[in-house]
Order: C-alpha cells, then structure tokens, then sequence
C-alpha cells in the first residue's frame, strides 16, 4: 500500500487535501528554545488540577457505574442541566433542556453543523478572518466560503448585506453564516452590540442560519459583553457553541451546544454515526466539578492571568513596534490573541522565514482568510507564553520585521495592488492550513 | 423555527434520515422492570472503579498539565506505544508506531474510514447482518450496502466472490468491504481461519480494503483464536480498529487504529477538524493504568463474568427453547451476543411487541440487514443483564413466543416465500435502525 496506490481509494473529500506545506514548516518548527506565539492554548497555571486530585476519587465511587459506561447521544442529563443554566446566566432566558445537547469540544458541534446543513457546494459565510477549525469542517462537508471583512468592531454587516446581495445576483444562496462575536479567534476583537442587531436583521432577511461560536466570551479582561446572539434571537435561528476548553481545561474534550429544539434534534441524530456518545467519564468530572461550585474560581484565576498576559503583549508590541513602523494590531478586551497587520509591501510569510531563525513562531495571517487575503497580517497569541517569553518574542519579531524590511529596500515599499477576489471560493484548501496550525500549536505541546 | 422549515436548510445526507419509528418504540421500552437483552453494554461490575480512584490522583499530580491540555491529533505518543505493544502481542509482527493512531473509540475509527474513502454512491460489502454502528457510519457518508450471509463460521466467503462477480457485472467497484471477524456483533460467530485466507485473497482480487472492527476478540471464553486479519495482510490492505469499550471500560471513549502508513496518515488528516484531539484526560488515565499494568486483571474478570452469562444464558435457551419450538441460536466462544433464528413463519416484531408486554426487549435481526431481510432473527445481549435476568428474561421470551405462535395458528405456519433482494441497496435507512438501536440501549442505562 503506497501514497500512488492509495489514492484511487480516496473519498472526493480526501483527495482534495493536500499535506505538502506542512511538512516543510514542521522541520523548521521543531527546534528547541523556539518561543511560540503560534498556538492557541490555554496556561497550564490556570488547570485545576489540584481541585480534579481532590473530587475525582470521591466521584468514582459514587458515580462510577454512569461515568465508566455509555450514555446518552445528547449528554448526561445533570449536565446539560448545568450547562443550561451556565447559558441562562450570561442572558439567554426561558432555556429549555431540549434546547442544549452535550459535543465532543465545540469542535464537533462545527462538525455536526456542517454534516446537518451542508451538502457539497453549499455556501457558508465568514469573516475574512475567521477561526481555521471552523473552515476546516465546513470545507471538510464540501462547503464553499464567502468571506466578509472583519474590522475593530467583528464582521462588517454593511458588507455582509452587500455581499449577500451580490451572491444572490449570481445564484449563491448561503445557508450558514458563522461568527466569533467575542474575542473573535484569530484578531481578538468583538462584535459591537450594534452590528449584533444588525447582522440577526440580515440573517432573517436572507434566511440564513447563524453559528455563533463562543469559546473566548468568560474571557473578559476589561470593559462590558454584549448581549449574545443567543441572547438576542427571536426566531430559533442562531445555533450558539459553547466549551470547557477555555474556561476550564481542554483535555476534557467537552462542549455544548444551544439551539432551537428541532435543531438539536438533528444535531443529535447526526452525532450518533459520529461516535456514539461524547465521554462519559469527561462529562461526569465536568457535572461534579460544577456542581461543587469549583469552575468560577477557575475562571476568576485565568481572568487575572490573562490580564496581566494581554497587558504584557500589548506594552511589548508598543515598546518594540511604535514610532513609524507602519504595523498596527487590535486591543482586544479578552480572548488569547492579537492580530497584527503589516505595511501592505510586507509578506507575513517572509516576515515568519525570517521570526523562525531568531527562534519565534505566529501563525500567518492568510491561513485564516478563505480567499487568501491578508497576506501582510499575523496571529499573536499571549496566553500560553510567559510574561518574559512574551516579552522576548515581540522583541525578536520586531528584530525579525526589521531584517525583512532591510531586504526589502525602500523602493520596493510600494503597496501592493489591490487584487479582485472571488465571491465565494472552494474550501478544500482550509483543512491544509487547519492541519498547518495545528502542527504549529502541537509545536510547544 | 418549526421542523418543516427547518427541512430546507438540511443537508441531502440530513434530510434522508427519518426518526419516525423510534418514538413509538420508545414509548413501549421506557417503562419501568424491563428486562433488556436489547443493550450492547458492558457490565458495571467489571469496571476498575477503586484502581481508577486510587491511580487518577498521583497520575493528574504527575502529568496533569499533558492530560488537561490539547495533544496530538493521532494520539499520545506513549498511549500509541502501549496499543502498539498490545497489538504486537496479539501477532501482528514488526509492528512500527506510524502504523498506530489513536481515535475517540473504534466508532469514530468507522467514521474516519467513511470520510476518506467514500464519496456519496460508493459501495460497501458488509455482512447480512452486520454491526448498525458501522452501517449508519457508512451510510452517513453517502454508501450504499451490499450485503452477504452470514452463518455459523462468519462471512460466506464464496458468495462473498459470487457476490463480487455479480457487482462487476452490473458496474459497481466496491471499494471497502467491512468485517467482524471475532464474535460479531450481532450473531457472535467467528471467521474460520480458513476463510480469513480467503477473505485476503478475494480481496486483493477484487482490490477491496477490507475493515477488521475487533471490540470482542480478547473476550474469548472457550476455544483459539485464529490469528487477526490484521496479522495475515502482506499487503497493507486492512484496516483494523480496536477499543478499550468492551476490554477496560466504554466511558473512555477511545480506541485505535491499525493501518497503513499512507492510511493512519489521512485518517488523522480526516480527524483534524472533526475533534482536534481525543480526550487527553482519559489517553493518559488509560496509559498509565496500562503501564501500571493493571489491565490483565481486568480482561481477567471480565471473561469470567461474562463465560458464566453465556453458559446462563445458553442454558436457557436449551431450557426454555428446547425440542420442536424451530428456534435456533449460535453458540459463541466469547464477546457479547447470541443470535436467534425463529421459524421463517415467525416475524421478530411480532415477537418484540408480545415480549415488550411481558417487560423483556431485545433488538429485532432485521435491524441488522442493510437489505430488510432477517425478518424472523434477533440478538440477545448477554454481557449486561445479571445471570437471574437472563434466565427469566430468556422464560419470558419463551411464553412470547408461544403466544405470537397461538396467535398465528397451525394452517399459517408456512415458510415465507424467498424474496429475490437487490445487490446493493442504499444505506439511508441503516441509520435509522442505529437511532432505534440506541434508543433500546439508552433504555437500560
């Protein structure tokens, strides 16, 4: 069985993925002493790890018989009970059970999205940027993507209406729409209270359905949240995915998801094929973890943390980059990341060439983006690195950014032209850069 | 959002699965005292509940930040050894850890193979009957099933070519032909050594990959094992998923594949975006539960548990079943079911809804066949119900079956006409019967 052999076995889906630019990363990532601002994980300080020593044993013994043995497709029954008034606590009131099924991280709750809506050649909207989990598994059901401009204030909806008008004239009819609204993954920034009425305005009028993704929304540093998409929906059409990855520990593999009844019912169904029922023994630890009242702790913990990260990063991208460098970045109010964007003549993929011989990693920009933009943007995240590793990173990038501006030359500092993209494009090319990033984050695991 | 309008945001593969007959089902299953032979489940009493309580806290203190944290998408590097180890002991030589990926549990190993190898409209050869798991798996994916018999030595190998040659007649390639070799859920039978063989060279005759789902094969009370179909490939073409489900305990979720290189690598491209990673926590609880090696000791008492079921059960049978009922049954060697044949005049729904009246359910055979046939079999689980349970479950069915045949009458037993079958059927109905099937296993949880 070689690679040439193997290939006429493959599903249409299979064949389109591609694995080449990865390897050729992955020997450069790899070294030792590399500082990674590339990954997306959570501080190992923030796990509660003493907490789980303490409550698992107690646990085992009194609810080993359910945590060691199947369970329901749609979740253990007292957690979906706890997960709902987690939910019913941040706004979103009168939330039924039925409306709340249990996934395997919120991951699959994408997963399971895109098995239930898409059929290949079904369109979904996008940021442009947007999380590259959520391309992969939409790409992964044959979807195509149309991306819409991000800005300081999340997804454009001016030309979210603009470019569904556009769709519509050439025969494109999104189904989907998905968004990060808080601390949007990859560029921090949320969605103003504004464009959240406006954006759930347009999906009704163009009658499509709305993911809200919201690993990041406890992670609130300064400042106030938003009502949530959830909180706003009148018309059951907004399914929100919800995690422990962040907010508690993402080992758990453990998620949920809120929508209308007759959605879940589907979700549901889909999972089944999938893998049965999500662990048991997860979902019991969560159950008694909350139950005990142990997660806010949690949460106040890796709050105070990431504060003090973000200030770090921030004061490090202000110390190395101010003055006249001509790179500007978001000042996100939570989450795990800033986005930074270039001067336009600056190739975020050279600028990475040349961060991996001083020992730094990010993930570029356009890896994010469905139609290949923002070539001149790139990820930064802060909260897994030390304070003094943040610190050292930025001051290496800045080093590094001078080096490809050196070789640039001031002639060639021109902005490059502005290239007409595409309305909607094929995703097969996101899960190579899932599979990319997720080498990059692997990296410092 | 009402479940008519939601019809047109689904997906073709969505919008083919009807859940009509479960509901009614479960109204008569939920009630309270039924004895069920229905489940597929483990029994509790074989849980390492105490040896997990007294492992998990030194095991969270020592490794809690890789078990809370993300990890590789094709599993522990270490965890991957111990499988590797474990599949090497069973006979399958030289084996090398890039032939090794861990998965969320073997259903989604059966998930992944659906993803990268079929393409809507690709066939799949598969038993009469065969695991629903795998069936609704498939199905999901867009195959169609083409069934073959099954008897007392597992997958008739020569109509399995017979079958193959009638397929390439009518211009269908089947690209994945899907086995149980070991005590087959549902019927219990074994492969003969002898048609293992021939089963690899049909095969690679008609250049098919062939899946070896193995939950059951280290449950084996009596009698050798033939050797895995893994340890007899010479040419990469199997595909073998194993799991802790049946042999440590199923709230794990986790299992593993065994494969090709080329294969492993684009299963766990394949993964990436359905769930990133399998549960961390519980890859760590079971590897160091493995190298503390406390599994021996589990699989120790779990044979003997279940061998003393299935002589209860078995005797039961002979008991309640003997003499001129035309009842027959299969007599396994290990795992977790017997198989029952009732006379052709004998419908097996008939004989659920008198037995649902006498409180005992089981899974009618029907389920089982991705064609319809099967109409007078059943399964019985014997791993789940205590040995009292089983014999007087087994006495109820019995006294059901006596009244479905009173209620027939001596002039209507005659054998059913033979129906001519199609060669290859499509599978949107497989997961239906997988829905059902949960719904009668969640029963008893």
């Amino acid at each position: 069985m070689d690679a040439t052999y193997l290939q006429s076995f493959l599903s249409d889906s299979a064949r389109k993925t591609t694995r080449s630019e990865i390897r050729e990363l992955l020997e450069l990532v790899t070294q030792p002493d590399v500082i990674s601002l590339a990954g997306g994980m959570p501080a190992p300080d923030t796990f509660p790890t003493e907490e789980l020593a303490e409550l698992v044993p107690s646990m085992l013994r009194r609810h080993g018989g359910a945590a060691l043995q199947y369970g329901p497709t749609e979740g253990d029954a007292q957690l979906r009970e706890e997960v709902r008034r987690l939910t019913e606590e941040d706004g979103v009131t009168g939330l039924t059970t039925d409306r709340v099924a249990i996934t395997t991280a919120s991951q699959q709750g994408l997963d399971l999205c895109g098995r239930v809506f898409l059929t290949p050649g079904d369109a979904v909207v996008c940021g442009l940027p947007s999380y590259l989990g959520a391309l992969g598994a939409f790409s992964a059901c044959g979807a195509r993507l149309a991306g819409v401009p991000v800005d300081d204030h999340g997804i454009r909806t001016d030309q979210l209406e603009q470019r569904l008008v556009d769709l519509r004239k050439s025969g494109v009819r999104p189904k989907l729409l998905y968004v990060v609204p808080d601390f949007q993954n990859p560029t921090g920034v949320t969605l103003s209270a504004r464009r959240r009425n406006e954006l759930l305005i347009i999906a009704a009028e163009f009658d499509l359905l709305v993911i809200e993704d919201s690993p990041y929304r406890k992670l609130r540093y300064i400042g106030e949240s938003p009502p949530s998409l959830a909180a706003l929906d009148s018309d059951g059409r907004v399914i929100s995915l919800f995690t422990f990855s962040k907010i508690l520990f993402p080992g758990l593999r453990l998620g949920w998801v809120v929508a209308a009844p007759e959605i879940i019912s589907r979700l549901v169904t889909a999972k089944q094929p999938v893998d049965l029922c999500t662990s048991p023994l997860c979902q019991v630890v969560a159950r008694e973890f909350l139950v005990a009242g142990k997660l806010p702790a949690v949460i106040d913990r890796t709050r105070t943390l990431y504060a003090a990260k973000r200030i770090a990063m921030l004061e490090a991208l202000d110390r190395h980059f101010g003055g006249e460098s001509g790179v500007r970045w978001t000042r996100p109010e939570g989450g795990m990341f800033v986005w930074v964007t270039l001067p336009e003549y600056v190739d975020a993929r050279a600028l990475l060439a040349k961060s991996l011989e001083r020992k730094v990693a990010f993930v570029v920009g356009s890896a994010f983006h469905c139609d290949g933009s923002g070539t001149s943007t790139l990820r930064l995240n802060f909260s897994f690195p030390s304070i003094a590793q943040l610190d050292e990173g930025v001051r290496r990038l800045a080093e590094a950014f001078e080096d490809v501006r050196s070789e640039i030359g001031p002639r060639q500092r021109e902005p490059a032209t502005t290239e007409q993209r595409p309305l909607v494009v094929s995703g097969e090319h996101a899960l190579d850069r899932l599979a990319l990033t997720l080498a990059l984050t692997e990296m410092v695991a």
